[in-house]
């Protein structure tokens, strides 16, 4: 459990934990919109001097697009280091009509902060400068040197960031990556996200014939864009659910007897999972478990198709072209580069007489796991459960954090994931919120984090 | 041939056919936009007054939309009667801006006249009631009864012409219907298309959850709407290219003996077939010629598919819905009632579970076939051979004339389908035209079809 000093300290800075955060709320620091390039240098202002007032060295960095918000506090170079990786930008708010108050002027509802980033990721971030505040309250100094960096590119897909810590690894160098960027398992359930996903998107396209062609006239003597597709994309996976490009399996890493028992443990409901999202089948690889399939085991989707006439009512047309988005979720030790590149070899070998198939590599990113007895996993697990005084939960994520792997790859350290949010709270939606029971858990666990990785490199 | 008398008529009314070709090219009877509603109105007007003109009762008769022009000349119920189709509404002319002169503006150029309407149908339409002219000046009296059915809706599909056929069927009652609609087999080659393809024209959507899905959070564990219904689709041919929806050649007329050794001496090029539109291959049903798949043999393509994320770049979505555009073209005696309720069932019965999938009758068209040796076919080509005097081309068409069956279903009688035009007249097209030598060909050909009709029923 944390001292009685802190908890007095911590429940004494409450009003001041949150009229900051509705202040870093305020600004509209939405990434993807020229617009708001002012609000995004906003954005970022406002963390440089936060963290100067807790006495860190603190800087925006310029990049190519919106800065990176650096900053570091070197207490003493024999403890270890820790960096904590958020980021200030946002997602539009859009569609406007469908908040209940405004995106940018936080509103207290039920208990929760309303307002877009509450949760994705400012309300998350300031945790983490909120819970080391209020450790150099109690003692003057932190217990480990502790590093922020916190991009404004997130919501884009961090196109500066990879470049960015390659550039600056030495300055960056740390013991443990943090990032508090996702859920919790439930609410009031202390949870380590061990293992993200990776991907590898792409898009494939079809030409058949110099125009679309009438499918009277020509019916039945032409090859058909949209058809041609969709015989090369049925082929892609068999009927028992398993993924038929060749050598798609390869470097999968097979999911261990006690990984198979913690996640048969894992608190997951089927029924409140189909019934969340209307959906009446739960279809995927024979011989694995649903939450297997979720977390663990590589998957291939369609994201989208498009061809020929698509509008309202009849128009007798043989598409000359169509295209379609194919990406594949992957897991250690999968290698995007390589799966696209046999997907697209697939596609290609498939496709039908006298069809042109293009295939363009459209996004990747790797795979990645901290083992379970990973040290800063066993830290990160010991601090969640003095501060929620409850078991931790360890979970997998079919999502793609590519910035896990670019710290894990060029930093060479552990990541660990400590989500402070709920799968509820409606990030990237109308009314996105961030409980203040979690923000206040989120600062205690930040703190907590801190003082726990003092002990790593130290047995 | 058409005797002396004849030709030099026709020679001598050549300025005044062009001349009321012109007049009848002038009026922009778009009949999709509402904006031209006068317009189609006028061009109704015109042919009444043409008609009158010529002695016949001419009227335009209100439809829910656009008039229908009846005109007929009652010469004596012991002679056959002959029925005339065509319609006097156009394409709209968009994209304005690749017409060499304005569309509505008819310019002669290289031989033809340029116009909106020139060959599809205007022109055609007109021929015929300068062919009747032609008779009446020379006879003064028809060798038949002739009746002229024009319609103002037919590039809107028509949707009021089969009630209008039903309910007027004493009035319309013929031996035999004439239309000019279409293309002969290539320059001054007389033709005669024997065949038309019928339609079964449907939607399918299918519904795999309440929304889009995260292909992080849901992949592996849901199912896609897009990979679902790719999947069904690609069941629909093998890949022998046939179709595999049980019950769908049930009803198919076998292509007979002669009428192989007609197609096979059909004037078909497959390689500058392929050149014209682009294509590298010709895939087909397995066992027939390609002219055989084109003109006899029913055929199965989709025509548009749509589901997901279509936009630039990627999008990591599972479609919740998806939805395709499917199309069977169908030759005797195929029902599209039926075949577009087999395609449906077959699509239900290889969606994989937890999909909705729903079928939408979208259109449809029977197929038609007049007999090679109907006694109106007869008649018709020993006609244009007279006319031409060059010996006829039969052909088929994968198109479809829905008024077609229509004629042969409600008034009980043969059709004959005589094109004045070329494929390359431009029909829907920036800067279609009509030749005046196909112009005065279809009307010595009118005049020579009436004259052979007169022998309609004597044997």
């Amino acid at each position: 459990m944390p001292s009685r000093d802190l908890d007095r300290i911590l429940q004494a800075r409450r009003d001041d934990d949150l009229a900051g955060l509705v202040r870093f709320l305020e600004i509209p620091s939405v990434s993807t919109d020229p617009a708001h390039e002012d609000d995004i240098r906003a954005g970022a202002d406002f963390l440089v001097e936060e963290l100067r007032d807790l006495g860190f060295a603190a800087d925006a960095h310029p990049t190519a697009r919106h800065p990176v918000v650096v900053a570091r506090r070197d207490v003493d170079p024999s403890l270890p280091t820790v960096l904590v990786y958020g980021h200030y930008d946002v997602q539009p708010p859009d569609p406007l009509e469908l908040w209940n108050s405004p995106p940018f002027e936080p509103t207290i509802v039920d208990g929760a902060v309303v307002a877009r980033g509450a949760c994705d990721d400012k309300g998350q971030v300031y945790a983490h400068v909120r819970g080391a505040g209020a450790l150099l309250e109690r003692d003057g100094e932190l217990p480990v040197n502790l590093i922020f960096l916190v991009e404004g590119e997130e919501e884009i897909g961090s196109p500066n960031l990879g470049a960015f810590v390659a550039e600056h690894a030495d300055d960056l160098a740390c013991d443990v990556v943090v990032i508090s960027d996702g859920a919790m398992a439930g609410p009031g359930v202390p949870t380590i996200t061990y293992g993200l996903k990776g991907l590898a998107y792409l898009e494939v396209r079809v030409r058949s014939a110099g125009r679309d062609l009438h499918s009277g006239s020509y019916g039945g003597g032409v090859p058909n864009a949209v058809g041609a597709l969709v015989d090369m994309l049925a082929t892609l996976k068999g009927d028992d659910g398993r993924i038929r490009v060749p050598g798609f399996y390869d470097a999968v890493r097979d999911i261990d007897e006690h990984e198979r028992e913690t996640m048969a443990r894992a608190p997951f409901d089927a029924e409140a999972f189909k019934a969340s999202i209307g959906v009446r089948a739960t279809p995927g690889e024979a011989g694995y478990s649903l939450i297997e399939r979720l977390w663990a085991r590589p998957t291939l989707d369609v994201n989208g198709i498009g061809g020929g006439f698509q509008g309202e009512g009849s128009k007798t047309v043989i598409p000359g072209e169509a295209m379609a988005k194919v990406s594949c979720r992957l897991v250690p030790d999968q290698d995007p580069v390589d799966i696209t590149a046999k997907v697209g070899a697939h596609l290609r070998a498939v496709a039908p007489e006298g069809v042109e198939v293009e295939v363009i590599d459209l996004h990747g990113g790797h795979p990645a796991i901290t083992p379970l007895d990973a040290p800063e996993t066993r830290l990160a697990a010991a601090a969640l459960e003095r501060a929620h005084g409850r078991e931790v939960t360890f979970v997998r994520t079919g999502g793609t954090i590519p910035v896990v792997s670019d710290f894990q790859r060029r930093l060479g350290v552990g990541v660990v994931l400590v989500g402070m949010g709920l799968e509820s709270d409606r990030i990237h939606a109308p009314n996105e919120k961030f409980d203040l029971k979690n923000f206040y858990d989120g600062i205690r666990t930040s703190a907590a984090l801190l003082e726990s990785f003092a002990g790593l490199g130290r047995g």
